[in-house]
């Protein structure tokens, strides 16, 4: 596995499983001078963090971070930052009967595939647990972007059949429910939505929105790192994602170009179908990206399969799983744009002699 | 700039503008004893070209490449292949009075805030011209995908309302119509709605599929650079693509795990709501995608804007231009999916000791 | 900083400075099914260990490094290398009274003057303490090289006046003095000499030679990443390192054509002159390399100097340190050199069809 | 071969063998608005041209550059810069000879086994006549340096026996010999000296310094992109050369700390035993490397070698080839440096908040 790195100056690597010793990330090519803390860390970690509500997995993981190096007296100096975060609830137990065989849906058979081998406590690398070090090194490019005035906010917009309504779009309304949804209405309905799901032991699709404020013009390197195609990359990357549109994305399959292109007056754009870039490239509007998940592949029903010897059989997915994996995508969706957003605002400064 | 590159070890870097000298590209780490010759290029360069039909653009251009390295006695040596069109009919003065206008919906003001000024010739860099070395190098990923059994197909599927019917599916058709449409039923209302677009001077979105066939498991580098991911960047680097999604796509919001995880048998997966990727890996099932590209940009209806200097003011962009940009987005989307597939091909051959 | 990483395929990314919390690696890209545990990491970290002997530094840590992840069942996954060692023996005092002054000969002054800030706490990121993470990273590389019968070692072969003998030449000498030293007579010619050195307060540069055996012909990317061009960049990232030849390197300036290029016959070259590479690809014979390394700049001798404010002044560079930095640097060279020919190993699988 | 590329954001891919239609370069990365046109070029490829003299080999190549693109109105334009040199003077029929034998010295073998199969014409990729593209591409790196104020410069200081005094350095002096000798002197030595070797049908090895003047502090990003790292591997690239030392490389061996760290007073550095560079940063003073370069590997005389089949045979290189490879290799030089400075000239910008 050689992708385990993100970005060109503002560069993130990362190495951690499931059920491994610990997640680890450097963050590397961070300028110098930036205040930088576990305070500044910990609390998207927390919004990330299993357990919150009934609505997410049961596991409990503190999710710690600490800041290894990169850092002297609160300010970072220029070097890599090391973050590192321990797993502590392991119960690799809850794997050892479907170790021989492949979770439909998950990665267990393509992993086994391609590596000859698989780690099948929690599924290894290709558990979202993962996307814990990557919350925290986006937090890390969102202390750099506020820098520059460029602050990122996600939330979930349709959980299922259930869709929150922009005309009760309530920015502070997306941390005062389980569901990250900006629509009060809505989360009501999420709510009743989820407990008649838990109840069949099923899981359900949802829709996120992430959206970057304060942007500047210029950022994305046309032709092939393209800001779009970068986030494009950046949000597909998150497990369960299987698709991304920016701005008024498919709507514009049916739009005419008398009214999609965003027309300019002087004081800005009149409309933003762009959802903020042009031409690969930011046109200092908002920034807007959403993205699909899948529901989680890990069901209390029971699902056909086949074992590691091709011999076909059942499977039931114990253990303790997020019913909605959108829910808890709104922080590493933000992280992950942010990520994307502080390495264009650095290759962006070498632009113009 | 400094993304004009895509690819970890089959990378390809392009140069060339719309009204420029010529169009470049360097194919680098393509393996030695390939069999290559402009003959298996120039055929997906033909399907590209503008002036095929009244439907795309009238600008004639002859879009001939030239092999210039990396080839010997017929095979490729395994040293980097340089590919050459020059550039033929351009009409700059076209474009003079625009020179300090900028174009809704074009990424004009993008280049000019990025990098203080601006090629207005054509769109310079921005033009979906540069596809064509895309184009080029992607036959020769497809060459080297054949190899391995692996072939690359794309269509049409839908022009603003009209869409092709997944019933009427036949493979065969898409050649056989000036839409790359797979339903020749479709195809004859696409040809009503595009003469009715032209008379009002207007442009229209469209949807394009890919699609890879006889594909191998294992290919995609988690958790950065999984295959969808890689996918997703690479059709949302095309110019005017706004969506793209893998498989089932944005349905799966209101799917159920119970339903969307494709349940395996002995003899493989009884469905692909996944579009053949599981966890960033192809899972050998055909791999599925999807994207949404937005109507021209340019049309002959005026439309508010500002200049260079900040006033406001009107323009129309006469010029030849596509009316859908779809249409011919079918040959640059294969090469775009070939070139990721290729690229991971040979990222695969390290997976294992 | 943002040139914290290594390798193409077989990457290697550090943090951590002198006297921050711990050192952090990640390896990516270590094929799966290698077996590994600590213990093949371990042996090489105190190989390169400080207070081994009265001519090395006094500093004592115990350089325990913990595999975080990546690992499952004794055997690699394919998933990322975690990689920690948590510094322990910190005097940070020992540096207050120069946290306003450069040393020179120091990278004091060039930090300061790129990051405007500098962690004079043991220089930081600029202390050859990061290279512990070098070493543990590189044993894995030679591990993952002993799977292809390659094997690399490294020595001592001057140590300012003092030259081992080829002559006597003892592989087995090597680990039997405190000098890597692999003729016996020198190294206690070197004792001598460092004993009058450590009584005057100064330091001696040194010259250390590196080869790998058991190679493969065909490592190296031309012409950009030359097998030789990697290893030269590998031995120059060694703190200290000023200079760096490839087999009889500075020496063929006055070498003819006639004697320099070495002559094949049935069974092999009949000489090495090349240090086993041609055109920057290896011919399979052994690869020879050497470098030099500046004497310590830290020593207890008075040194004029400035200070961040620009005002002439003198410096002592007290604190626990290496009288010769090329004594320790002999693991760490092996280490660049197994990074270097590891990632070689796993590119040049994508050389052919 | 995957390794066609230099530079993280200054970028150069190179493709194009010796008998191949035509070498090409594309410059990615160069920020817009640097004057450029051919005319800033074909200086340094002239400088480079074969047959200027009859010390150096008699190929008469024109090595007219043209640049297909990213130059608008005289200026870059921030696209990237197609650059295009068209092969002329190839007799191919020279090497008829010798397809099927390795030449010992040459990279011949080392190909054939890394790709199975070779272009045998003039050694094809690994050719000195790459190097065309480079000191093109280096041409261009030269001018964005200039507007920082730094400017490279290289010369011949030893060929064979036959060393330049600096006592008698003269940097006029380089222009005025067929030898880019800076003491008369010598190069009146090294003529005769040539003239001798001629005869013979031998070839000799040489040594050649750069500089870069009116350098700035900070560039370089340790701990694996130090900026001696890069230039050591940059000069290690080019074709013949087996030894790279930066400031006083190799005679570091005997120095003690209590001389070679280059002490500081308020105006500067008092001595640059460093070379300019510090911890793997630029501190403002000269930056000076040096490299040695193997004799010409085909000569007149037999040579004792083995063919494709492993047979044992004698081979004599024809063909019109350079009896010392140094002589033409300072603009080589001169290039690499200048890609390496100006690409962490502009990585630079990102060290900051």
């Amino acid at each position: 596995m050689s992708g385990s790195s993100s970005g060109q100056i503002f560069r993130v690597t990362t190495a951690g499983e499931s059920h491994g010793a610990a997640l680890v990330a450097i963050v590397d090519g961070c300028p110098a001078g930036l205040p930088l803390s576990e305070a500044d860390i910990q609390p998207d970690l927390d919004r990330r963090k299993p357990g919150q509500s009934k609505y997410t997995t049961q596991r409990r993981e503190s999710d710690e971070v600490e800041i290894l190096s990169g850092v002297f007296e609160g300010v970072t100096t220029g070097c890599p930052i090391g973050l590192l975060i321990r797993n502590t609830d392991q119960r690799s137990k809850d794997y050892s009967d479907i170790m021989d065989k492949f979770r439909p849906g998950h990665a267990d058979f393509t992993y086994y595939e391609k590596y000859g081998r698989r780690d099948y406590r929690g599924g290894g690398r290709s558990s979202a647990r993962e996307t814990a070090m990557r919350v925290a090194a986006g937090a890390v490019a969102k202390k750099l972007l506020a820098e520059s005035g460029i602050s990122v906010i996600g939330w979930v917009d349709q959980i299922g059949p259930v869709r929150a309504d922009p005309a009760r779009f309530d920015v502070n309304e997306i941390a005062n429910n389980p569901f990250f949804c900006p629509d009060a209405e809505a989360a009501a309905a999420m709510a009743t939505f989820m407990d008649g799901l838990r109840k069949e032991g099923d899981s359900i699709g949802a829709a996120v929105t992430v959206e970057a404020h304060g942007m500047i013009p210029g950022l994305g390197e046309p032709v092939f790192d393209r800001l779009d195609a970068d986030i494009a990359k950046s949000l597909m990357n998150i497990p369960a994602v299987k698709a991304v549109e920016i701005g008024d994305g498919f709507a514009c399959i049916e739009a005419r170009g008398s009214q999609f292109g965003d027309a300019m007056r002087a004081n800005g754009f009149t409309s933003n179908h762009a959802g903020g870039i042009l031409g690969g490239i930011s046109n200092g509007d908002t920034v807007r990206a959403r993205m699909a998940l899948k529901p989680t592949s890990s069901i209390l029903k029971p699902r056909p399969t086949v074992d590691i010897h091709g011999d076909e059989t059942e499977i039931i997915t114990k253990g303790r799983h997020d019913p909605c994996v959108g829910i808890r995508a709104v922080p590493i969706a933000e992280a992950q744009l942010a990520l994307v957003l502080a390495d264009h605002l650095l290759r962006h400064r070498a632009s113009r002699v």
